[in-house]
């Protein structure tokens, strides 16, 4: 098997882009190539340590960098960009994460207003062992530290969106965006409606591992060295995100309140299987409400995120999207093989 | 090891409970009693094919019938009832699914009020195998027919009410009630504090399976055999029900909107790894952020339900309720052994 | 015109109920009755002044008492219980209304769960003159004061709730209870469905003026000595409660998030305007989308609960329930002018 | 008293722009300016009768144009936009009403999303009497038919988004936009925060009346002929949208679920009262929770918007904006003398 190209993305600190649309490409690729990127920060690399509090050392609106946007050629509205994590390491042997004034689940916000004061804001500094596999918890206030898995995973991928719109890569949306999904690590593929020519695909917001919800408003926030491969499906394009693994189908939706983000993704998902299985919708609606899974994503940006899962097993030999993620799959072995 | 007292308590058709509180109890055993118990479907059973469609054979409110209460002796007003469960097995070789009209995650519904008439009422029967741990689906549009998991689990277990109120038994809150999660199987323990002398314990809704979510308002319902540890620690009443099994601490918050749910099971989760591990509420919230896990109960209730979740790994060597957990699961494994 | 029977309800400190549902009458009447009552403020009269915090001087859950329940001879299941209200006077010269911990629109409560702690808890007290017509503000920590219109109301209003519920009085649901919007005034009339024998009306929680929303969670709370009229209409009732005054109609719906009430009274209000004026549901809709009023009654409740409502100039000749808020209007006329 | 310079704004088609954002201004002015400007309707002028449907003569995402943006001389961000309404008036004897599918109230939509087929789409034709203040419902099903009075008003109405940020016109936050309040009449002043240099106000969507809420989606939609009064005050920028007029300060929020938007608008009020006052907090939020008025704006865009409202009389001697408003009054006065 030979592999397809393999090109480089790596960002200069002034090409990171902070928004999705709105940019030029940084990169533009045929379908089916491998792109090695790097990503900074959610912090933009300006929190090093317990001492650098995020209101203090970074600057509004740029928060949350990403790395693109990546063109692919052909690529058109109702075509469907596809990406498939093949690799996700940590760039750095250290991951932070943060409270941050009025964000997160547990805090009043600038949405859900309330005359509280802000919780404090308080930064953890994890360390990271990519050859363990580990990342370690150190209390502020306490001696206590605990080794957590390594689990590494991109908050925020999308393309550009539609209807002329430049969005904040701190919302997420119909065109992806910032997710945080524990779901997108490598040896998962995702699936996006293309909106403007090109896709202009974009990739941040690393994270060495994160909670179901990300509570506090921040994972283990690392920059992270990336491999990807970028792909195209002529036409099929979803409404909202969808992603696959070896094992799931998982439907992405991003609203509020939490259950409009839960219905997005269900109804999607109930829809995927009806195609997938010939079923009718309400037989549909019948085996996912007994068969699928349903964690949180994030409950702390702009948008909330909920994840609809269906094991692949009841597919049978049914494939999405005939079969792109095994390929992909087939593909990223190959390229860690050669590596 | 010699086991506790070993009770039976199997309602007649009219000794059911379509509440939480307002009823005398059943059954009254000592702290450490085990009961072995039958409950009856959410339908009261007479849902027993495809034809018979729900909104015709059944009459509300006369739906999702508990079995008990049951009271134990000493408890108070600010003690734990604990519930282990030792066995949950579906009683018929057959299992009922159905839509019903303005109920479930995808419609319309009373309080979700809309212009929309009513999706299709539509029953599933399911084909139960308790040997062989299966379940089966059949689409009623195609030949479509896919076998599931069996996973037995009660979606109503909770205690009378605080306040003196009696609450209808499908509404899942702070008494527990209609939570519906599917992490409410055996080898699970479940603590609820206290409102009424006795608690009055009450258990049904059995579920051959469930999604998480129960997204078209019901899972497979069935009528179980089930046995419980029925336990009490004096004081320490959580605020909301808990749960425990070998792997997992689990919180439950029910309300609405779903981020309400969510907020309510992780502020009690971050509180509970607070006192366990001896943090301060901020490190606990960060560690919870990295680590937990946030599935989806139900979103169909007339309160929706989310689970919090954290591996005991964590913990160290601390434990909730001071192992009791583990000794109820000894007796449990007893129990199992003698039968 | 004579007047029909002139009953009075006057509870001893023991006889207020501090649910819907779960209580014997206190009182029977027959249609049509007028009866003279005397409720006590949202505190049971416990918060004096400014020095009184509620937190320590009451009691959970004996908050918000009752006067009641009213039994109305031949009411059934079904029917349609009516309460006019002919008048609504403060019983002292003050009122008081105060924060509570975890209570209000703005603060993090029980189940908007926040890693906050509570906002102060402080008391106001309000002069209220009747012959005047106001009632005083004065702030806590300054010298500002001003007069405000005085606009007496009930925030809780309704009838034994179905199912066999017995619900707290500070919860707002289908049987009416604490609804908390400032069109529960005199010259109004509530109607609201009949669950059991009887119907089993309560009043409670006047306000000497209540702004939308009831922000931080009480309004100015008074003991009321009220007038009303109950009476009786067969068959006919109303999944919600519904209001009418000599402008208005006015329908309510209580339900969490604040969208949800919001549509459960808008559908109300469609379907109550499409009877009346004989249009199908769509033009109806679309009628009401013109015409239509939503103002909030209260975000700080168990349940939330919206306003939607029409003026009554649409209807021409129409009249809601066969002209009945007019002949009670003329009652509580007569009776007026009798006292 | 002389008035201020006098500058015509009318687009052609192709001019009108879809967005807040990525535009470059169509008009530049010195703050004092009054600008007579030209909107056309939310269906871009393509419905003109009841036989065309706007899914089929309006192309997404070409739907809500916008005038402008119009540039403020001096204008930076920190700075406040104001835009007093001098006359808005119907450009036509009609305006169009519609349901369209997946949007409005009581209808399931793409985010919340359900199984249900679409409600019907249906337009509404009004004739609208500029002389005679009114504009007359037709039903479609019936030969019902009754005059409403006419109100009119811009539904879109804001600034330039921060952070970089282009919005679609049909989208309401923190810049203002698609807030659908029915209090943007003449004599209204709004007061923006400014993001970008110069400000960049548009205003669309005219509405001959609205109801609270704008139920199915849409309101009397109508072209405009309307005259404002373009101003700057340097610094002080609001978080988010304020109005004024003769009798009520008004704050704004839009946000979901509904109570983020009533949470928004309600802080933002009682900070504003508290600012006027000399108030601390917690005697603002007393003040505002007995004297505050709550109705809705839209539950039908995007994000949810809320009023929250309060008489200028409990204001004293106290001006918002030390009087700006009185004095765009008396500039408005004296236009209208002078037209």
């Amino acid at each position: 098997m030979s592999l397809p190209d393999v090109v480089s993305l790596k960002p200069t600190p002034d090409q990171y882009a902070y928004t999705f649309g709105g940019r030029a490409p940084l990169l533009t690729v045929r379908p089916g190539t491998i792109v090695e990127l790097e990503t900074e920060d959610c912090f933009a690399g300006n929190v090093k340590g317990v001492g650098d509090l995020p209101s203090q050392v970074c600057t509004f609106p740029y928060l949350n960098p990403v790395t693109g946007p990546i063109a692919v050629e052909g690529a058109e509205p109702g075509d469907t960009l596809v990406v498939h994590f093949v690799d996700i390491t940590p760039a750095r042997d250290w991951g932070i994460s943060s409270t941050f004034p009025n964000f997160g689940a547990l805090t009043a916000t600038h949405s859900t207003a309330m005359l509280h004061p802000p919780l404090e804001e308080r930064v953890w500094k994890y360390d990271i062992d990519v050859a363990a596999g580990t990342c370690r918890f150190h209390a502020r206030t306490s001696d206590f530290s605990v080794e957590l898995p390594l689990d590494p995973m991109h908050g925020t991928v999308g393309v550009a969106p539609a209807a002329g719109e430049t969005i904040m890569s701190i919302t997420p949306a119909a065109h992806g965006g910032n997710m945080d999904t524990p779901e997108m690590r490598a040896g998962t593929t995702a699936y996006f409606g293309v909106n403007v020519e090109g896709g202009l695909l974009s990739i941040g917001d690393g994270h060495a591992r994160q909670g179901e919800g990300e509570l506090c408003g921040t994972a283990v926030e690392a920059a992270m060295r990336t491999v990807i491969v970028v792909d195209l499906i002529k036409g099929a394009a979803p409404e909202w995100p969808r992603l696959e693994n070896d094992d799931y189908l998982l439907a992405v939706g991003s609203a509020r309140p939490l259950e409009d983000a839960f219905r997005v993704s269900q109804r999607d998902l109930v829809g995927w299987t009806a195609q997938l299985l010939g079923l009718d919708q309400l037989d549909a609606y019948q085996l996912v409400s007994q068969a699928g899974l349903a964690p949180v994503a994030n409950v702390c940006d702009t948008n909330y995120t909920m994840i609809a899962k269906l094991s692949k097993i009841l597919l049978g030999n049914n494939r999405a999207y005939e079969g792109r993620h095994d390929r992909l799959r087939a593909i990223a072995a190959e390229y860690l093989r050669q590596r």
